[in-house]
């Protein structure tokens, strides 16, 4: 069926949120941990996160100000730093509890029962709980004119992983660690890895590699 | 184990490469088509594209300039229009191939066996095989100072996907559709439902709705 432009328009805001949320396809699961100048800290569960270059190493961020996620975004520009720690099938239900709109006096992970974890002195919470966390650096901030959302962009600083889990070239086996993908706003998929392919060039089909 | 930031810039750029594109976790595979303003049609598999908001329907791309989808940045911002189509398990290969470097002479559809087709007169190609296609018109674009990669802010236009996916709330089954995911650079996996889970609220723990 085709859905066109008048239609995407005149759906309800809820099922609309669905829509686009769930058609584009997988999103990693990250907790997004945080805190403010006083050190209180706070947890969020997102979806928006994305690869945007290796060198140096870049990942970004979405969030959209109307949203409860305020408190990670006013955090992170007030201190600079920031944690994505992945989430294990096992903490599902607490990753999500993260979006309920608790107040600026309730900690997140105390009301989901995460714990908070400081690694090498870096100024933002790692998730106890979460066998992956990277520590993050903003360095670049935009606005978005259409909508309002904040991008932002962050340096990899620290990267805390299972050591079984890195390949020989770099590769981390998420799909091995069981990180939680998510589709549309709320589903929550396993990874299941079907093969790696090879580089692909001109002339020649990709093959698969181990 | 802790990968620190010296750690990180020491690696080799292959290695980082595999590691940064790794680590966040799930991303979706899609396949992007565009033409240049002579109709010669162009396709590039990406995992770089996210969730930007739902009213108005957004969605975003990172295009880095020095790599293979040139021709495409160079036809989205030339034409304003392209196209993302989910990849389906069968054409795993042939999505993946679209990434060697063909010359401009060259159309990746007829290189990897893939079929165009157009829909409603949308002025950018869709992929026949896939199951899900979208189509978007650019509204808002960034060059990243960062790392000089392109920000492409698409507003959805058209989604064209087969009903029995669509649910009643608007929430689309990419996995019943058996849309492929990518980790790393070259991994390529399905997605498996757990659970979906009700809006978080305070004092509430999320149930599992259906």
């Amino acid at each position: 069926m085709i859905i066109d432009h008048d239609s995407i328009g005149q759906m309800a805001d809820r099922y609309r949120a669905n829509f686009i949320n769930s058609v584009l396809g997988a999103k990693p699961a990250l907790l997004v941990g945080s805190q403010n100048t006083d050190g209180k800290t706070n947890l969020a569960i997102m979806s928006s996160a994305f690869h945007l270059g290796a060198n140096p190493s870049l990942l970004g961020l979405i969030i959209r100000p109307s949203e409860s996620p305020r408190h990670t975004l006013d955090n992170i520009l007030a201190t600079g730093y920031y944690t994505f720690n992945h989430v294990n099938p096992q903490h599902i239900d607490a990753a999500h509890q993260t979006s309920a709109r608790y107040t600026e006096q309730q900690c997140e992970f105390e009301q989901v029962c995460l714990s908070q974890e400081y690694i090498n002195n870096f100024p933002a919470p790692f998730v106890k709980q979460s066998t992956i966390g990277i520590g993050l650096k903003l360095v670049e901030h935009h606005l978005l004119n259409v909508n309002k959302t904040h991008l932002l962009i962050g340096e990899v600083l620290l990267v805390d992983l299972p050591s079984n889990l890195l390949g020989q070239d770099g590769y981390v086996d998420v799909a091995a660690n069981k990180s939680i993908a998510v589709t549309g706003l709320d589903n929550y998929t396993r990874l299941q890895s079907i093969k790696r392919l090879s580089y692909a060039k001109v002339n020649q089909w990709p093959t698969e590699i181990s």
